[in-house]
């Protein structure tokens, strides 16, 4: 049950870009694992780099704690990409791209751990690392940084993109789909900032 | 560790209304669950129903078994609402709601499960069930519904909406938000359909 696929195995796509592409455009994601015996799952910020999924978090978390102690995780994540009205309820469903990915995570130490959270910072917000002062001693004591390989057999990526199936009865029903748009909006700036908008967040926005 | 919040217990709220609000702006979440010893999850719509989550499958989905089984539960929700700049890295981070449910599922059965059906296309698409013809026995038998009640101390709602923290040093980098905005853009009528746009899909772009 683990990497297979059950229902739906037309779903299923091995390409590893399409699970980059979902992975690059997201950014957050449903970390899950087993805590003395129950399931235990929490949503938390990710990048991908390379061939990893990089965590980060304070060291006082207990849930990066137990997992950096060698706890076997999955990482979801998901977006819908459309509301799929079918010509029934039973044929309406949504369009969507999923990824499930296993393993144990590694904890990211000593310099590695500096570049992790510098190129965790970058996919998220590319150019920010250059604008702002580096992370001090203090702050990297208190961050924890995991990683989790993105290896073969290690992942499982889900598509839907079918939209609304061809009805085999008669019906004068509308079928089609709704899709979601997500973007960013307007930046507001701090209360306590005067300063222009970096070209960090003008680039993001363009 | 399940239902308390070690880090940042500020960001925990108890009240019922964010709960729902929240609830009730999405549409899927993360179900983990323990399968032979292993954490497992699944991306899956759901919807709320008063004091209850709905879940719906095919009875052939090994993940809905399983958990109709009696398996205890993690439900996760989450949106990401704005992208926190802060004045350092370590002080970016993002402003979220997320809600953690827990619980085993019950099998929602015979005429109980007409009716959470409807209450599940209803909750995601208001007005649809009486647009298109009901379900019939085959489409049922075919359906497997699953509810986790919505109890007191069975759900953990975080929130963190302070964007970006004030700096207790001096700096001038900038600092603020970006929003993330998502909405529904137009709909696509499927090849096979010559219908008119129905009061249901006007109604929810509207």
């Amino acid at each position: 049950m683990q990497n297979k696929i059950g229902r739906h195995p037309e779903r299923a796509r091995t390409d590893r870009a399409l699970l980059d592409e979902l992975l690059d455009s997201l950014n957050w994601g449903t970390l899950a694992t087993v805590f003395e015996g129950q399931p235990w799952a929490v949503p938390i910020l990710y990048a991908r780099d390379g061939d990893r999924l990089l965590f980060h978090g304070s060291t006082g978390a207990g849930a990066l704690r137990h997992v950096a102690a060698g706890a076997p995780i999955v990482f979801t994540v998901a977006t819908v990409d459309a509301l799929v009205v079918g010509h029934t309820t039973f044929a309406s469903s949504a369009d969507y791209r999923s990824a499930t990915l296993r393993g144990v995570p590694r904890p990211v130490v000593g310099d590695a751990k500096v570049a992790a959270l510098n190129a965790f910072s970058e996919t998220i917000f590319p150019g920010r690392v250059a604008e702002v002062r580096p992370m001090n001693a203090k702050e990297l004591a208190a961050t924890s940084v995991l990683e989790l390989p993105i290896e073969d057999g290690s992942w499982l990526f889900k598509m839907r993109d079918i939209g609304a199936s061809e009805p085999d009865e008669q019906t004068d029903a509308w079928g089609g789909t709704i899709p979601y748009v997500t973007t960013l909006g307007q930046p507001r700036r701090a209360a306590w900032c005067s300063a222009e908008l970096p070209a960090s967040v003008k680039n993001l926005l363009s």
